[in-house]
């Protein structure tokens, strides 16, 4: 019989009690498929007493998640606590020092380190898997570093927070306010201690980092990705936004443009008949347009036991099976420094204000435009609510920039109250 | 720089000469990617005079797939000449023998022979890899094999065949019956060569098996598969599910029941607003269902010149990488023989039959329901055409046995004019 492959358990919440059901539940499977044993040597957490539905009294105990790291009978370190820095990032480093294999489901520690781990694992000939980190139990970061890798990747798309897709699709299907349906979502334990991390769009938008190095062949660059969260969405955005065929989704976009590397993670309107425009509750959809293989959706569950658990199995068994693969799909070292830009590809956009009720309010709004070069496709305005109306406008296609100058033109003119809400409609 | 791995290729139509582009043009890209240059050595084809739009001189040629599949120089023999046995079979197993790794888009050959491949590919320390053969460009099979490896499969399903996919919603689309849309697609050149391979199901079949191999670990059994087309779908049943919420779907489906595997190649209903139901043209979707990802869904394109190559492009990039996997994903010599089971998981159905103008002869129809122990869920009668009168009915859950019991009995009350349609409904 092969020598076991010898697993070390960081972090023992629901995704580490699921990998350990699995590797108990399933061993003959398992070693079917992977063509050797798994075993657990040792696990840690912690709290030893909390019970977590699984037996661990086979497997050693560390407190110390890099004594565990270290262990001479660990051949992979399951890292499962999370965190970018601390124990998760001391013990990973522990582990690659030590000569260990790393499988990870810890997204915020790769896109700030991602670069330096590589590096630190490809010296020594380790490899750090992290399919668990991105989307959940969708195999994406397999399909776009290894299935995909015959093509140029053109776009990364993906909405990869299943609480905001949840809150947004929970907001038009019962008609409530944003608040509201951010406090169910709390009382229902889907967002993260710090909710800023959800709702602000940090956590897609470490996914989406993490998804553009393989893309394009870059070093991670979360810190240059534009980001803006659902906070600001209003249930008039999701009920006006319907009414004109589209649907709100936090949706990051990653894509090498004339000027550089861009990546967005931001609100945007999608075609509501399209693939991403028709996700529902807190599944996770990516996109990947390659010049080959053109566009390729894949949806499934972007957390939970099962799904995370399920990513952390396939990255585990792939170790088993000697598959040895560079962390972002070709060596760290060769990865390039991303040349970085800011929404330069052109769009059209979803605008609405409130107009107050002056003769001629509507026709210096639209002159506004008018004068920064952007013309317009479509315009409603609905009746007056008190002294002001609502106003939507859906613009042609036009660059960041220009619309900036003319959303401060509109701003002059003094028949708005308030600044004007902008939204991306992005071509998916 | 390491040695680069020398690739032979048979078959040069569209989909060789993608794959040639690619390796030509993108050769900075790949060598990054796979670790290694890619190099051809040489090719075959029927035609050597035909231009292919791809320079081919600086390659050998050889007249015989046999005498390239055996060349020194060659690591990868690239089968892309299609055909369950003849050369394409002799040069496959050619290359075993002569200790060269394959990659395959011969979905005919593997639901054939795969076993048998498999396992002298498997004495040699060789792989065989086609993840082209199923579905196009999606990487179904790597997600198959590798990402979803922790998981037990419970269902399995796909639209694979574009083809069938485009006539089934042209029809809708255009409102035309079958044979026009049929005609159609013979003049676009979507059709093989023998259409029966496209809408008699059996190419989507082809696939389904191979799927279905490596989810439930069992020899390919194609010979076992449920097949049936979509020829005798008319546009009054297209019409008739539309009206009910339904789509009508070349689907495949494979699951392990109680009985034994069971697969199924055939028309069915989906629910208008599932994500197979909102498939449209030619476009591929394959579903998998793992006991603890849960639902997984794929889509892209599966056919054509970018999609296939792509696919061919990933599993050589991953011989280049040096992974290393047993063809249906665990050792062939381990793979059960299944025991198979026919249309042994219950399902609702719709039929549609053609009642006579006679007093009480719906009564009679639905008693004939009854006494097989059917109950039904909707029925319409739409106003008579002639002397017959159209009827819809839509079962509750039921077996095949006792729904072919009902068939029978409808017949003999001598109220219907033919037999009834009967179109499973799949719970997707």
């Amino acid at each position: 019989m092969p020598d076991p492959l010898r697993l070390g358990i960081a972090g023992l919440g629901t995704v580490g009690a699921g990998v350990i059901k699995i590797v108990q539940r399933k061993a003959a499977m398992l070693q079917a498929r992977a063509g050797r044993p798994l075993s657990i040597s040792a696990v840690c957490a912690r709290n030893r007493d909390k019970d977590r539905g699984v037996r661990l009294d086979g497997y050693a105990w560390e407190d110390d998640p890099v004594a565990l790291a270290r262990r001479d009978d660990v051949d992979v370190f399951i890292e499962l606590m999370g965190g970018a820095d601390g124990p998760a990032k001391a013990a990973t480093e522990a582990a690659i020092a030590a000569g260990k294999d790393v499988v990870t489901a810890n997204k915020a520690m790769l896109a700030h380190h991602g670069q330096a781990l590589a590096l630190a694992a490809e010296e020594r000939g380790r490899v750090i898997r992290f399919e668990a980190a991105v989307a959940g139990g969708i195999p994406v970061v397999k399909a776009l570093t290894e299935g995909l890798a015959g093509n140029e990747i053109i776009r990364v798309m993906g909405v990869m927070n299943g609480t905001c897709n949840y809150i947004l699709t929970r907001m038009e299907a019962a008609g409530l306010p944003y608040g509201d349906v951010f406090d169910e979502a709390a009382a229902l334990g889907y967002l993260e201690a710090d909710p800023t991390l959800d709702v602000g769009g940090i956590d897609a938008g470490h996914k989406l980092a993490l998804l553009a190095s393989i893309a394009f062949g870059t070093e991670v660059a979360f810190d240059a990705m534009e980001l803006e969260g659902i906070e600001r969405i209003t249930i008039e955005d999701i009920k006006h936004a319907a009414d004109m065929g589209f649907r709100v989704k936090l949706l990051g976009v990653a894509q090498m443009t004339g000027r550089g590397l861009e990546q967005r993670m931001s609100p945007c309107l999608v075609p509501a008949a399209s693939p991403l425009g028709q996700l529902e509750n807190a599944t996770n959809m990516v996109v990947i347009e390659g010049d080959s293989v053109g566009q390729i959706v894949l949806r499934g569950a972007g957390a939970g036991e099962g799904p995370t658990a399920s990513a952390v199995m396939g990255d585990i068994i792939d170790i088993a099976r000697g598959t040895r693969l560079s962390t972002f799909g070709q060596p760290a070292a060769s990865l390039k420094k991303p040349k970085t830009a800011k929404a330069s590809v052109p769009a059209p956009y979803y605008l609405r204000m409130a107009l107050q009720d002056k003769p001629g309010a509507l026709a210096r709004i639209a002159a506004a435009l008018g004068d920064a070069g952007i013309s317009i496709d479509r315009m409603r305005q609905y009746g007056h609510e008190d002294v002001t109306a609502p106003v939507l406008i859906v613009t042609h296609r036009t660059s960041r920039s220009a619309l900036d100058e003319a959303m401060e033109g509109m701003e002059k003119t003094g028949v708005l109250t308030g600044r004007p809400v902008a939204i991306r409609i992005e071509d998916v």
